[in-house]
């Protein structure tokens, strides 16, 4: 039995999100398939993502795993699998690794990036791939807003209402906020993220940004612990998962 | 009267091009159609680029003009094409210039950059925005070899065989090459480009990057004025039509 490691760039736009969805096809089933085309199963197994991504959500560095006693090379599933999956998914790394690595139990970190494009008229280019803004905004003020995220906090303001898991509480390693060109990229780094979590915490920082908050009132949200009183939800296009981490000895080659 | 002068970003992917096709909607026509509807007009005007691009090109800059008796604010002509353009088009400027603006006639400079993704695999948020090659390459080989395209030459041997240029002679001021990423970034800047000429160039510089030619084979396939010792044309998916300069004075508001 093989245990491997994938780490997949996918499009978001237009697509249903991450999981299995019964009237259309997920990106979860597209790699499914990949995987047994690749294998020569006449059936899926199940592939296991670090987290799930909505509909119009991308991936620059999505981790996922599944094990099978089938025998293949990595660049044998590297390529297969590129060759079978639509256009806008691709496998950027195929390896075997420790039969104990679990793409979403032994996550240790996640990188998400959110893009927010300022300006009036529309990029032809960047099309689904970010949130276009006209509202002048406050970056140094929404900068000093996202500090008091950082911390081990009760994310409850911050958490969509269908969220599943079991504590509302996160530990946030990083907030940043900088400019490129006319975009504004946000970046969080934790230990893990509740459902909409990124998107509720931009679209607050942008009631600081806008000056309909003050600064100090990231602070009071968070411990409101209200998702009534946050900002709106920004929309999934403009939200990428960057990075996965995994503590490195589950990384090695197995045996 | 008024002469306008419009800047557009575009996506090339899936499109036909610029000019006008019997049987598909060209560039040109959207734009003509979104100018027509936001002058309120029941049939197009011509709209001048500063040249076409062809099936599967992107424009981050591409300049046309117009002219038209209808006033209309530059603020509203801005908001109303880019409302009623097509998602893959988009108006990052729109200006009323000096009467004497000619889109094509008046440019004095042209940059145009090849993007080329260097690995394995794919990638899916750039699909369509690259030319994807495995090979590796000697980066310091091609960037010597296009230093022999600087300066006013004959282009014959970088020229496609439907052009329509009266003269093959153009001006080369930059032919740069760098790394950005896992991409490799041409960028070519002239006074005017023959038809298919960059790619032809990029194609050509790969047989040097390859090891099939020494880097100073670029000029002796300058000088051999034939387009059939040269390399492949780049695919059309590659290139971006970046910036296109015109003299200042033509650039300031009329009267």
């Amino acid at each position: 039995m093989t245990t491997w490691r994938l780490v997949l760039e996918y499009d978001g736009e237009g697509t249903c999100g991450w999981q299995r969805q019964p009237d259309r096809v997920s990106l979860q089933e597209h790699v499914e398939d990949a995987v047994a085309h690749v294998l020569g199963l006449d059936h899926r197994i199940a592939v296991i993502a670090s987290g799930r991504t909505d509909a119009g959500v991308h991936a620059l560095g999505q981790v996922c795993s599944f094990r099978t006693t089938v025998e293949r090379s990595a660049d044998n599933l590297f390529s297969g699998m590129n060759s079978h999956l639509p256009d806008h998914i691709a496998v950027l790394e195929a390896r075997p690794v420790q039969a104990a690595f679990h793409a979403q139990r032994s996550a240790t970190g996640k990188l998400y990036r959110y893009i927010i494009r300022q300006g009036p008229g529309k990029s032809a280019l960047r099309r689904g791939r970010h949130w276009s803004v006209r509202w002048p905004l406050d970056v140094e003020a929404m900068r000093v807003a996202l500090q008091a995220l950082v911390g081990a906090h009760d994310f409850t303001s911050f958490r969509a209402s269908g969220c599943s898991a079991n504590s509302p509480v996160r530990r946030v390693d990083r907030a940043d906020l900088r400019a490129v060109g006319d975009e504004l990229w946000f970046e969080l780094y934790g230990n893990g993220f509740l459902r909409h979590m990124v998107r509720n915490i931009v679209g607050s920082a942008l009631e600081v940004g806008r000056g309909r908050q003050p600064v100090g009132w990231m602070a009071e949200l968070r411990d409101a612990r209200d998702r009534r009183l946050g900002g709106r939800t920004a929309p999934g296009c403009g939200l990428y998962m960057v990075r996965v981490d995994y503590p490195a000895a589950l990384l090695s080659p197995p045996g």
